[in-house]
């Protein structure tokens, strides 16, 4: 399985930075680049360097023209992170000089990366499971606290040994079964049917439980999702962009980084949450356009939180009106009324806009002023509120990933049927026949049992250089 | 002038990658990573770590949450890039994990760098000189291959050292003038006049061949302004289309990079060519409008070369008249006529724009079809061509700082006036004054002279993590 050829790609990120990195991997990763490097110090050369220690030179092309003066960094196998040799060259971060540099490397006998392939030896040479490459993959792109952490534990290996503890527990179980078989002229019963139900039980309890996670993990992996609806003019873009905007300045304080990463995202205590945009709805006269409420109520289904922003002060009699026509699209949701433009409203109105909104049932409502940036921060309390994640969960396993979460739904599948066999009774035979698909599918996760498909779906979505 | 306090910064491109670089560097490098990184080995210590090598071990805030596995080099001071202790954090190229590091360090002591503050910070402790210092960013900027070589010789030091040279001989130079002047009542003249003379005439060619170089080191840094004019639906899209596209695919090939870098700029050959846009020249009725041409030709002043447009299946005549109103405007520059659309030419009609081409004094012309993609490298290598950039300028110094051009230019009216000087018989005591004057300047190039105001401005420009 393993790779013959060396491989090369630039693992920061594209584009012009102060420095950027070359990472190479391969058996051929130091004579390759001891053809283009040249140490400042005599007859320097990488195959006779220290491991894990860097050291200084310079680039040259084949007719002996400077790339660029860099820091070579030296892995030996296995210990680096791909289990192979690696060299990682730290150049300056102009494009032209990765350009060079890779196509030099290229030239010298490297082939170029393809997506997550350098994760991809990792697993390949045992330097970590599958769950744990996957894991690669998502703590690059989490952006929130509670995706990072996910995303770091399954990287550190925390579901891998929830799930090698239930491979284990399997195998003691089918060992006890398959025991039986062998002696089964005998009609001798090695196993406790009580004991035995009582283990496959515990197991069916801790699959579930990962299964569930799931609901937790996607939404954190993803966002939940947030649609703000509401009339024309009631302030619904202005709200969007405060709660947009907080994430966005954070986030180019730093670093001056892409829009795309953050687009239509915000974070809010650590919680991602991803805005559904929905058309707004207009009047036309003096009833509702039914096509523009339709529109908005068909994106409405993917939302899990529904932000109503109204006019607080508008009559009470228009808010009630579209009432009949939300609450119904909403009973699923949370839904919080946002009174909007409180700055502009006298104390009786708001009192009677408070008494009508407490006849709404089960309804959060809240009065805000976007535009004088009031209350805002009530409104993500509430937010996060609603959002209900756990906050206890740094020791908890929580799954993320779809794979892993139809891969634990068919080991659910089959412990459950173990359980059933076990009250009818049914022979050892079929029994362990189930459980061995349970440990199947609980090894698709961590990747003892694989195919190219999955492994192909898994690291081409990685980026070049990891 | 050295600073206090430590600094960090992401050093590498904005954005999410395979891995990131986080740089921190002063004093208390070492010791404020130690409060936030754990080795992977027992009681692993970056303050015991042995410099030049690398360690593998995670990051923890103040909670002992994990932020993420790291791999830790270590450079000691004088020996590192900056001259102080620095400490380069490899990390997993999430946007997020960079923030949390950086803030981390912020909250342990840390400072966030300046841009340019690394390498300030090495020209503040004499790793490098001013002019070397600016090369850095140049060669971070630097996206063809002139311009990459003027950079990397700079950096290195090849303009340092002919600057070095010229400030011995100034040195020799003025000790011999004032030596004169502290026997000055003695009447003897140590220094003989007629070798004097020799040194100076040298030193001035020295000089101004550097200043003149300017004049081809900005065009290789900026890249040479080239105009496309025509009138509509000639094709001047498809051929700037054609022009750009070769070096976008070339650069999005490796690494899918972002637009701007290149935004209508093209390489060829190692050349650099700025597109200038022009507003087309448009046709009302059968004469053409004044306004549209003025607009182009207010444009066309700052072009250097002039690809002129015409699509070769209209009469001559027409091209005749245009040519009344462009060749004028174009006197001063390379004017190169691109008849387009020879696909759609019968030999007869193409003999016949080739007498009349012949006819327009100092004019290239070539026949090509933009939209079929034929001879457009025939036109490619015209270009390259008309660029005249001198090709075996591998060793020869060439300025391309518009700071050191204006130095040099003082330099040089200084070293005029020691030539008048000594053709006049002035003063020994004017003699040194101007001979200290243009070593002055030459020291404000290395950063010898330097000012507060100059450094700001000179290191405002790099990108922070530089």
């Amino acid at each position: 399985m393993t790779a013959n050829d060396t491989i090369c790609a630039v693992s920061t990120a594209p584009g012009t930075g102060g420095i950027a990195v070359i990472r190479i991997s391969g058996k051929d990763a130091i004579s390759i680049t001891d053809t283009i490097y040249r140490s400042g110090k005599k007859e320097g050369k990488i195959c006779t360097q220290t491991p894990y220690t860097l050291s200084y030179g310079h680039i040259e092309d084949e007719t002996g023209r400077i790339i660029d003066d860099v820091v070579v960094a030296l892995f030996r196998a296995p210990r680096s992170f791909t289990g192979e040799d690696v060299v990682e060259i730290s150049c300056h971060g102009s494009i032209y000089i990765q350009q060079q540099i890779i196509a030099l490397l290229i030239r010298k006998g490297c082939r170029a990366a393809l997506p997550g392939e350098f994760t991809q030896r990792a697993f390949e040479n045992g330097k970590m499971d599958l769950s744990q490459a996957e894991a690669v993959a998502d703590l690059i792109a989490s952006s929130s606290e509670a995706s990072h952490r996910l995303a770091i534990n399954q990287m550190r290996g925390g579901f891998s040994r929830e799930l090698a503890r239930l491979r284990n527990r399997l195998l003691d179980f089918v060992s006890l079964v398959e025991l039986e078989l062998d002696f089964s002229e005998e009609e001798v019963e090695f196993a406790n049917r009580v004991q035995l139900k009582e283990m496959a039980v515990q197991i069916e309890q801790v699959i579930r439980r990962l299964a569930e996670s799931f609901s937790v993990g996607n939404v954190i992996k993803n966002g939940l999702p947030v649609a703000i609806i509401g009339e024309t003019n009631v302030g619904k873009s202005t709200l969007l962009n405060r709660l947009l905007h907080e994430d966005r300045a954070l986030v180019s304080d730093i670093h001056g980084t892409t829009r795309d990463v953050i687009e239509d995202t915000f974070n809010l205590q650590g919680v991602t949450f991803r805005f559904i945009d929905t058309a707004g709805i207009r009047e036309t006269q003096d009833t509702i356009e039914s096509m523009g409420i339709e529109r908005t109520f068909q994106k409405l289904k993917q939302a899990a939180i529904v932000l109503w922003v109204v006019d607080a002060t508008r009559p009470v009699r228009e808010i009630e009106e579209l009432s009949h026509r939300i609450l119904p699209m909403c009973e699923d949701k949370k839904l919080i009324l946002v009174f909007n433009k409180i700055d502009c409203l006298i104390k009786a109105e708001k009192e009677e806009k408070e008494k009508f909104a407490s006849t709404l049932p089960g309804i959060e409502y809240i009065f805000i002023s976007a535009k004088e940036n009031e209350y805002l921060s009530a409104l993500e309390n509430r937010l996060v509120q609603a959002a209900q994640i756990p906050q206890n969960q740094e020791n908890d396993v929580i799954v993320s990933n779809v794979r892993h979460y139809e891969a634990l739904t068919r080991a659910h599948t089959a412990i459950l049927r173990v359980l059933q066999g076990l009250e009818t009774g049914i022979s050892g035979d079929f029994l362990s026949q189930d459980i061995r698909e349970c440990m199947h599918y609980l090894g698709e996760i961590t990747g003892q049992i694989t195919s190219d498909d999955i492994l192909h779906t898994i690291f081409s979505r990685f980026c070049v250089g990891k």
